[in-house]
């Protein structure tokens, strides 16, 4: 670690970004990688495709970042600037890069009868004294150039381009740069924690271990700690990472369930696969989105059998055998219906687990007994059938949310996870408010 | 309209934004509803919770621009700095609002037990000269002031509290500012129709009706066509605005599902329910998508009967009665499974309307004859069953996506919409990609 941590600034470019056509997510995504780097992120500053607003933001950033990271306007029409506007900024001219003009040719006569338009030959030119970056799955490609005291690195705007050149090519040159020649970094993703909570718990371990930098990120209704050991070489790096993550996963116990990328739904299907068991939803108020999230990953066929989604009273009973007398006495959202939908999906389908939801979303359709958020979980499987009742806070999306994360927890429970506090299901999770 | 159109600048302030832990939706949300009036939007820049990076920000924007809006740090802790920051850079004191302290003592009496603490006092104050805006939502109030040659608008960051402030009482600021004291706007959803087919049909309405201003902004795999009329007088705008809504509603026929925010399956249930008849969908591929979006409004009930998802063969077979020897003889992704899935689930249910989908969303599972993104959508019905073909291009999300669209405009054909073009059916609607 040096004592100064190098300060990075961002310029994005684009009409669509500056009037909200489409919206920057490189940056948020960026910054998020970035931060645990130690890096100081400073300032993002989004400008239109004008010219002089282009080179004024990367002057400005020229004497007062030690990095840069430009993204947009490297795309082959009139208005995409940033190639021309970096060398004006920088005082240069443009150089062809037959490299790569090359490369360009070859990639288009793979994919097209026609020959390239002329006009895609911009895209070879970059700024005299600029490094060639490349990309590996475009034609636009990325560079970097010094202006003043910063070193600038120009990105496609398109995410997935974006998103590979900063991983294989910025991340190690900044990690590089703040002395560091090593990282390694773990997402632990947890859920049934608020933020405050998640941070409390790790507080000692974090204070224990300055060499690990801690990040939380939440991803409704979840909440993500990120570790990043920055280390001289790989070893001190992986061995730094490894202490850290054993004694978080220790400390945080059954609310990591899962790390890097896996979806909830996605690490409890892959639970119940591995023991060649299957799952079915009955579902009421939350309208399929259970089965939604358990099949949105591939593979989900290993795991997923399908569901019933029963809005309708009448459909509940032709459909899952749920006896009308049981919604005419208790009401549909009720312990008995929870349970009979629950062994009617499992009976119908001959899954192993079928968990079930029933309960008021809202906003209209809640009363004083069972006001909206009210929920009532079952799951039906070899031992028999358990139910969860259960209030959730939030809109309609959040309850629905919350419901089908409930329902999916049930079954990590039935499976071996420690059962989630009490007041969780009065609540739900709650992510940390907005600020004001 | 006036000659120059005043020049709009945003700031955002916070470490949570600037380092990626939350994304700044609020920006983006407000360009596209001032880009319509006129107004010449030029940059945004984000900064953390650092006292002279705030300052910095806005003294920048106070001799460029004509407006800023400033959103964030007006919260009650340490870290919220923009109210002192605003004082600082326009070189003046802070005052109590004594009108807001009450406010806010009486707000907290209502909802809690304990007395408000001291510290929440710091929302009462203003830099002195900023005009008190208020907050209808919450504690932290909205104010402007001047600095040098720029009005600012400070808002709270959360998004609902900061989007009632923006269009209650910042957009008709902005508006009187252009010349025009007037605003009537509408977006026209569109479905079925690319962003750049939709720019070439309603290109000569455009031409003929400068006085309003076209936007298009891709929702996938949705396009919206926003439409602003800016006037001197209420009725003047309401005149334009209906002329050219009618225009563009006739040009683009069919591809117009509904405006200003309804959602495309809300609209197709909303359809539904007026002739008292429900909808029960059989889901392959997109595992609940399509009831999930029929669901995820209020009301749904009034059209939701409720789905069988049958991701695997066997529920298929047990929960819809479709042959065992269909499958065996034409795959599950096939016409006659497609269509027995439909007849199956409008018999179990007996609703009036059964949508069927069966396809290959990917990655894996396709063929050379059923390449991934192969669909075969059914809608069973009181006339019949019909089915479809579709072949549509995209990830996984993107394939289940436009295959419960898909699902949901045959039952819009059904109920007499125009059929969609028939090369639709073999790319879905390509949302423009992404710039380099």
């Amino acid at each position: 670690m040096i004592a100064t941590p190098p300060i990075v600034e961002f310029v994005v470019t684009g009409d669509e970004v500056m009037r909200g056509t489409i919206a920057d997510t490189n940056t948020a995504w960026t910054a998020a990688r970035l931060y645990p780097l130690g890096l100081s992120l400073r300032r993002t500053v989004v400008v239109g495709d004008r010219g002089e607003d282009i080179r004024r933001a990367l002057l400005e950033a020229s004497v007062r970042a030690d990095f840069c990271i430009v993204s947009g306007g490297l795309g082959p029409t009139s208005d995409d600037l940033t190639v021309e506007c970096a060398a004006q900024a920088a005082g240069v001219g443009l150089r062809l890069d037959e490299a790569w003009l090359q490369r360009m040719r070859e990639r288009w006569a793979a994919r097209r009868r026609e020959p390239m338009p002329k006009n895609n030959e911009r895209q070879a030119y970059l700024p005299e004294g600029a490094e060639m970056l490349g990309n590996p799955d475009g034609s636009a490609p990325a560079f970097s150039l010094r202006i003043d005291r910063c070193t600038f690195f120009f990105l496609p705007g398109v995410p997935r381009e974006y998103q590979r050149i900063l991983n294989e090519m910025i991340v190690p040159r900044l990690a590089r740069a703040t002395g560091n020649a090593a990282l390694r970094t773990r997402v632990l993703q947890c859920y049934g924690v608020t933020e405050s909570r998640l941070d409390e718990m790790v507080a000692p371990i974090r204070a224990a271990h300055p060499e690990v930098r801690f990040g939380f990120r939440t991803k409704f209704p979840e909440n993500h700690l990120s570790l990043a050991a920055l280390a001289p070489d790989e070893e001190t790096a992986a061995r730094a990472l490894a202490t850290v993550e054993a004694r978080c996963r220790e400390a945080l116990a059954g609310f990591v369930y899962g790390a890097d990328g896996v979806t909830f739904a996605q690490a409890v299907g892959e639970q119940v696969a591995a023991r060649r068991e299957t799952l079915c939803c009955a579902e009421s108020c939350t309208g399929g989105l259970a089965t939604q999230l358990l099949t949105e990953v591939p593979g989900s066929s290993r795991w997923t059998q399908g569901a019933f989604v029963v809005y309708s009273n009448e459909l509940k009973q032709s459909a899952l055998g749920v006896p009308a007398e049981l919604i005419r006495q208790h009401g549909a959202v009720s312990e008995p219906v929870a349970r009979a939908m629950a062994e009617g999906a499992r009976r119908a389908s001959g899954a192993t687990w079928s968990p079930a939801i029933t309960g008021i979303a809202g906003p209209d359709g809640g009363t004083p007994e069972k006001p909206v958020g009210t929920v009532w979980l079952a799951l039906a499987g070899p031992g028999g059938t358990r139910t969860k009742h259960s209030h959730f806070r939030g809109d309609r999306g959040q309850v629905r949310t919350l419901a089908a994360y409930g329902a999916l927890q049930l079954v990590r429970e039935a499976l071996g996870a420690p059962p989630l506090p009490r007041h969780f299901w009065e609540v739900g999770q709650g992510a940390s408010p907005g600020k004001a």
